[in-house]
């Protein structure tokens, strides 16, 4: 029961100071997350209030299932990209199929994210490599920024991939709209400037520090009214200038998700890539906080809470939700104690549907434009590409191919693409183990590199030591490594494979083995085992491998050697002896 | 030039002894292979030529290309079952398109394997774990056998899942043709007998040894040439017995497979799955012959001779070819000594293209198909379930789940789910690395598992060894565990990992540990590391991670246990050190 529902463990001991703390963390968020909330909804070309439904209900349930006590849940940009890139493909943006399609994703992606926590299988998030991730969110910030300048210019364009958005700018840049650019202009100048030099500005004018750091995240709301005010005063809808309009007021209804088996196969694989993707960044940044107050999250339960959080989202009308970094960072930062903070910033949006929607009409869409390119540029780290590089070339590969591909041919071929490098690359080197080739250290009972140290070895025995597990992706390159060796030294009569790195042996890996040693019979070669560990001797002796065996199992490499070789163990000094099994 | 021209090799000290080796070997798999081309081609769904095509100009590239001395390519059963589903799709039998495709399909896998072998890319075949292949092999062999009955009863069925087979056999039952199932189950009664009975009925009667192995790879031309002579005795093609009819003489002519992007696109996925069943069967098979000559093999050279072979069977209108086990088998007990063994036979093929494919006019197909049935019930391994689950319940499950989804979903489906069970098997494994918290041996300056000895440790240390490299499988449960511990026990002040096993840090486990490190700062601890070996050590110093590290990095874990807890290592006792590192 307190496994499932966190909130029974945090909620007995919530006190008045807790209370205040989220309180003020909760009006923070709340004031940051109204603008995002609309703007996020424009990005996935959904209408602005199913960006505020997706920020009250995925909230209220994270708070009650939730293990992070700052992780801020809701609308995020990459999230939003992919859902307009999936739902895109569906249905005509605007119709209401177009909305159904997106809260059948938001379904989806709860039921596959919920889904994956009770079987705990967070371990397919692993199918992302970091350097992959990293390259995705990159490449997406770019796509978002430049799917936004259509708003700032006021021309309008269309587009899935940077050269799309590109050309369909340049063909339409005829249409641009100066009062527009003026306001684009205006809002994205401010907010660059909000982010670094406000609160310095106003701390210079005597503000008090918390005060000013207030001040920075009701920056974009300000942008907001300052923006509206201007429209409204000079009519500037008359001179083209593109507003939100009309915004249902109210709370969302319960509704259900479209249950279309056609709708959902097409969306299956969409909602599986924003699923783990969301999964990624969630758990990311939920640990990082974490570990700054010592407290501990629950991978398996930031699943199902995430899933919980899309199934509200989808049942109240919203779109895929997932952990925001940027809004999480701030929601920790403004002393948010508990996950209750979450419930106080939903009860705020709810506060906010229900009152200021009409005051959202003449918000023009240019400054949710600036609010969200302002927003995704801090996504967009090309630095990384440099420093990966420099230290493995192969990862950086697959960060570049994933950044390109995402930019070329869209985030769901990108990522994609990503995952599938990301198992390439993982299968190309666990087909690869590191191995060394063993000789006596003279006078010891220790055995070494042949290439790294001086050592002692006899032309009629091969000691091998492989130095990972046993398992398919390597069974191939046992056999082949082995089996080389041998055949190219025809005065081999015994080869030792020095097992105690080994810690399992799959079935493949174990038909390796028993080729190798039915080839090596067969080349007149015994095959012997040294420091088998015991958890893979229970299973070897389950095998036929042991039966058949040409050689034997020794418990010490040197035990092996002193069998096999007596003539170089002879030298070897009385001396106490050191285990070398770990 | 020699590297990728074995002949230079072997053809230079060829002599007359390994000549008549070779041609010994090349008439028995001629006489072997005659039947199996037709028949092979007859359950790819494809005119009876085009299977003896394929045993033309395949085999004579690989003679030159191939590196397996033994090894007998040509058309295999289970690589014509895989090309009838990808075709099947595509085309409707007995049309041009069908050929075409088949064609190109051999033309695809070709490309494929070749620029695989140029690439160095053997690896890609460890996509498969060794339960996944058999239980595929397995399954397509119940599949193909099913697939033979409706010859068998000369009733027309069709389908490509066993349930489909069964039903459209149910389905026709009436239609059964009884001079049909006379012959039929004449023939596939003498060929399962002649597998065992024959030879030594024959010795019985006092032939030689040799000559008696011989007449059991004859069984199946003796059963070819006396069903022609009952069809054409008494005209039973007259009664319902389909035969095989015109079967056009002459040498396949040089021609260009078909070149439409469309068509490559819909057969380049069962092609690459071709590829890779066959390349999978093919190494396995040559480098287990090889083994029993003390001979090598090289992957990477087998992957070009397999693409060639392909390519040739595209070029002279074939379709896919890949090693054949059986002929493999027979080839090297017949005693072919060098590729040239296959260059014989393909001339044998070739005389027998030219002149008997007269005869084959009154060939019943139902003999084609009693051949089919015996030479793929050998394909089927079930008892390897139950021996894998003894050893390991998850490879058996995989295994299980493959033969299930091949039968119920067909070939592709089959061995794509394979390729996806091994690749998440891997991954769930490889999240979950092999590790111990550790403890020193009193009085010794060993450390081991708490778990599993008697050691001594201090609550400020906590000390790690992780068995495993790390890399992004791995690296977010690295951050988990290891933050999960300190979480838990607030003593603790100092973490350090011991990495002697740890061969390999990509950039995401990098990313990780720094995570960890941070981490573990804000929580007011130390990471240190311990027996780092040289080469992990190398790209760490290009990291950020040794920089911002909290700790230190100690040589051996004895060092570090000395430094940050003096109290519990001042008992050691002083005796010669045994450096840990390896």
């Amino acid at each position: 029961m307190k496994r499932f529902f966190p909130i029974l463990t945090w909620g007995r001991d919530y006190s008045r100071m807790t209370f205040e703390a989220d309180i003020v963390a909760a009006v923070i968020v709340t004031i940051m997350l109204i603008p995002q909330s609309l703007a996020y909804a424009l990005l996935a070309g959904l209408p602005p209030e199913v960006g505020l439904y997706a920020s009250i209900a995925p909230i209220l349930i994270y708070t009650v299932l939730g293990t992070s006590r700052a992780l801020a849940v809701g609308p995020v940009a990459v999230a939003s990209l992919m859902t307009a890139a999936a739902v895109g493909e569906l249905a005509q943006r605007g119709t209401p199929e177009y909305l159904g399609a997106a809260i059948a994703l938001a379904f989806l992606s709860g039921l596959m994210l919920l889904g994956m926590g009770l079987l705990r299988l967070g371990f397919i998030a692993s199918f992302l490599s970091h350097p992959v991730i990293s390259g995705f969110i990159s490449a997406s910030g770019i796509l978002i920024a430049s799917s936004q300048i259509k708003h700032l210019l006021g021309v309008s364009a269309n587009g899935k991939t940077l050269p799309e958005i590109v050309t369909s700018l340049v063909g339409n840049i005829a249409s641009i709209n100066i009062p527009t650019v003026l306001i684009g202009a205006l809002a994205t100048a401010f907010l660059f400037w909000s982010r670094k030099g406000l609160k310095p500005f106003l701390k210079a004018r005597g503000m008090k520090e918390r005060l000013a750091g207030l001040a920075v995240r009701a920056a974009p709301v300000s942008a907001v009214v300052v923006t509206i005010l201007l429209v409204w005063l000079f009519g500037l809808q008359g001179w083209g200038v593109k507003i939100v309009g009309d915004v249902p007021q109210g709370l969302p209804m319960p509704a259900m998700p479209p249950l279309e088996l056609g709708l959902w196969t097409q969306l299956a694989l969409p909602a599986l890539l924003i699923s783990i993707v969301g999964y990624v960044e969630t758990i990311s940044v939920a640990q990082t906080l974490a570990a700054k107050r010592r407290q501990r999250i629950d991978p398996d339960q930031e699943l199902i809470a995430l899933g919980g959080a899309n199934l509200g989202s989808a049942f109240s009308g919203g779109f895929p939700v997932t952990g925001g970094f940027a809004r999480s960072v701030v929601n920790f930062d403004a002393g948010a104690a508990t996950p209750a903070a979450g419930a106080f910033t939903a009860i705020g949006m709810a506060i906010a549907t229900l009152t200021l929607t009409p005051a959202l009409y003449f918000l023009p869409q240019a400054t949710l434009a600036a609010t969200i390119v302002v927003a995704v540029l801090s996504l967009v780290d090309l630095g990384a590409i440099k420093r990966t590089f420099a230290y493995c070339p192969s990862d950086a590969a697959a960060m570049v191919a994933t950044i390109l591909v995402t930019l070329i041919f869209g985030v769901e071929t990108g990522i994609s693409a990503g995952v599938g490098l990301s198992i390439l690359l993982h299968l190309w080197r666990s087909s690869r183990p590191h191995y060394a080739i063993m000789g006596q250290v003279p006078g010891t009972e220790h055995f070494r590199n042949v290439d790294r140290h001086r050592v002692e070895t006899v032309p009629e025995v091969l000691s091998i030591r492989i130095d990972e597990s046993l398992w398919f992706p390597n069974a191939r390159f046992l056999e082949d490594t082995i089996y080389d060796r041998v055949a190219a030294d025809p005065r081999i009569r015994h080869v030792v494979l020095n097992c105690p790195a080994i810690n399992f042996i799959d079935a493949s890996a174990l038909e390796a083995l028993e080729a190798v040693n039915a080839q090596l019979k067969d080349a007149g070669v015994k095959l012997h085992l040294s420091e088998v560990k015991g958890p893979v001797m229970d299973r070897l002796v389950q095998s036929d491998l042991i039966t058949h065996m040409g050689g034997q199992i020794y418990l010490t490499h040197y035990d092996a050697l002193r069998a096999l070789a007596p003539e170089i163990t002879a030298a070897t000094l009385t001396q106490p002896r050191c285990e070398t099994a770990k």
